[in-house]
């Protein structure tokens, strides 16, 4: 048998995992069946199953990427770039950044309803709250940001905020005059003359 | 046949939400089911859709209720004051606050899922915007609003931060030490010195 390398496995899962999203995203997640996986991804269930243990550890794995890519953004260009993404492109489950709100919006939507995913998601939910703090905090050291309010206090008032965003674009609600208000989240946290 | 005064409907329609709002609040929008309306109100069946042509036009005509209810806070204490009180109450069905969050959540979750409920609520949901928008015009003539920002900019941001902090309570995450995020919501939207 031949040694199958790590590069391979990876590209392999990369597959899985970007076939998958939008699965998930157009059906949600128990739409997504297995039949549907394998058209998504262009593999048999014995494939996916061989890197997955099951749907849901596909699903929290691809939550878990997304939240890694959106902490990535977050680190470079911080949360409220995050949400500015979220309004370019929020709207079909074609448009990439669709992908991830489909995403976002199931793992929302099964914190709510499933106690057993709150306690398997919650290990890995920490990522976003770390990358958003860390970023904070490196603004306050760049002096762009307010010194009056604790970085904790800060982080918790972002997150709050994107949750509130997520809601509103899951209920379909208009989000074409929706700039202004970022600006003004982000204006809150920036640092001002005379405070 | 006795007349049945226009009271005597009102006190009845009142028994009816208060003891079905519990009940939704408890058990989800298809978990009210009838016999359970019947013990939450105390009335028969009969006697329920006597006043609501069906369960559906119940619950928006309870969601309706809460609404109104909610206006009239935001209109004597602004939409912040709204998300202290729930806050406080954020806990089980039993507490008083906690229903009305449990009616809000299960409009949110039918806002995503059912386009029917979507046009109806739509036409109802107006309220709570307008009794902000109302406060925020009041609080600007008063002097105490920020003067550099349009006061529907405002009331969006309130209105998504409401969302954020619902969707939060409702995944069950912490709360107990947002009140510093809620000081600095009330903050970003008053008059300060120098803007």
């Amino acid at each position: 048998m031949p040694r199958v390398s790590s590069d391979h496995l990876q590209a392999r899962r990369r597959q899985i995992l970007d076939g998958s999203r939008a699965c998930f995203a157009r059906h949600g997640y128990e739409g997504a069946t297995v039949r549907r996986l394998e058209e998504a991804t262009g593999l048999s269930r014995g494939a996916i199953f061989h890197h997955f243990k099951d749907k849901e550890s596909l699903f929290l794995a691809l939550a878990e990427d997304d939240a890694g890519r959106m902490a990535d953004v977050v680190a470079e260009q911080g949360l409220v770039q995050v949400m500015r993404n979220l309004l370019e492109e929020p709207g079909t489950s074609e448009a990439p950044g669709a992908d991830w709100l489909g995403t976002r919006l199931e793992v929302s939507r099964r914190l709510r309803t499933d106690t057993d995913f709150r306690q398997r998601w919650a290990q890995r939910s920490e990522q976003l709250t770390t990358a958003t703090r860390e970023r904070l905090k490196w603004q306050r050291g760049a002096g762009n940001l307010r010194e009056d309010v604790d970085v904790d206090v800060l982080t918790s008032y972002l997150e709050l905020f994107l949750e509130g965003l997520v809601s509103h674009l899951a209920m379909g609600l208009p989000a074409d005059d929706l700039d202004p208000v970022l600006d003004l989240v982000e204006e809150s946290v920036r640092r001002h003359r005379g405070r």
